[in-house]
């Protein structure tokens, strides 16, 4: 490898997609509408799907539920507690132009713990959001398994 | 019915029109000064009004009221709990470019369930807000009975 | 139908995915690494994929193409002479949040003339983009024909 | 008159309705689709209707061009030659968080001069929105004529 230059693991479209795919497989089998992104390494948007007639307000909170967690290498409910008044991160939302930190975003993470994207899940109820968000995360988990 | 192409029922602006006007009916026999907002199925603005006087910095916040009810077809007054510190979904309000959680945005949903529009109001009291938004979708639910 | 209510036509998830499905087949094969983006009729997101590799800035491009053939029902190709120095249009692209007025973004148009969303495209010339949008829309025609 | 008070002529709701309708009946008698926008002497949104399947981004634009043309006291039309690249006010329209500078909005003026608010149409070719938005100066003038 050459000085000064780093090697990054990153997601491929192909992956996302699956990841993406196991979010909608769960939402479906759960009989619940949502909009589910998965952004990469760099947290830019790699794909996205909004389910018929999920809402509306949902397509925004998801991409930005993924590109939180990314941003921070951390679940977005992890942040919950921390963003409260009073608490150390209170209105970090007001940054990057706008976060969301409650549950329904998590990191996509290797196991050497390479952090190369993350899915973000809107549509229900913060633990709905977040178990489709799991259901992502975990398709993810098996494909990279060594 | 085509293969890939779902039917949505959409408020036309001759109705919506009829549901601003009788949630400015109802300010003006409650001697209230009102920002009144009405939106389509696809939540973009389709009538509005600001009676003279009115606060302006109520004419953003009838027009939020009324995009954020449609966004997630519920009251606003419902998300109110929710956004609190500590409560689920709190500082949604940083999502969508803004949010307006507080009481004064109704969604106008059809017996079928179906949501077509929302009414937002703003101008006085959270309680007064609500009483305009209400008038106004309570003459959507009279002129599309059944 | 009730009155004041109206009737209009949608794309569903599943067809919005075919429709990008065929633009990545059209990039593969003309080895183009490109953003695709399908908005709904309401000109809401509805799916997308970046190709690994493609263009970061063509991200918002390409969501920002599908939105502008949804927001004014032709290809942005045809707003391109409209909207440059001297012509009617100037300067539209400061309107709604920015607008892209060069080639790659498409209405989806059923056979009656009703234009239930938008393709857009962002990653190579503008005459590559237009035609990875093109194979899209192909697809959606043939998807859609009577 | 109180020292350092003045009295500013400001344009009623009634009067703007009236404005807006009389737009609305031009548009639909030539069989066009408009949205309209007549904002008061500060500049503000007084009311607003999109006709049915008008095109969605041009709520912004009628918006904008209302606006436009109260914030300068003149048609949006006369801005056109003086934003070309080498005029007197090239990229006006970053200013203001956008500016529309092509025809279709006019301001509502008394026949002392003094300018009490703007009509803003967009939704067909510039002349198109130009007759429209004269059709309900038209109706200010004769409204207000002495």
């Amino acid at each position: 490898m050459r000085k000064g230059i780093a090697q990054k693991a990153d997601i491929t479209l192909d992956l996302a997609q699956s990841v993406l795919e196991a979010g909608l497989r769960h939402a479906r089998d759960s009989d619940l509408l949502m909009n589910i992104a998965v952004v990469d390494a760099g947290s830019n948007l790699t794909t996205f799907a909004r389910m018929d007639g999920a809402w509306l307000g949902s397509i925004d909170i998801a991409i930005t539920k993924a590109r939180t967690a990314r941003y921070f290498d951390m679940e977005t409910a992890q942040l919950s507690p921390m963003a409260q008044p009073g608490a150390p991160l209170y209105h970090i939302e007001f940054s990057n132009d706008g976060l969301i930190t409650f549950p329904g975003g998590i990191p996509l993470q290797l196991e050497d713990g390479a952090v190369v994207g993350a899915i973000g899940v809107s549509g229900g109820s913060v633990e709905q959001d977040q178990a489709v968000a799991e259901a992502g995360a975990q398709a993810f988990r098996t494909a990279t398994a060594s």
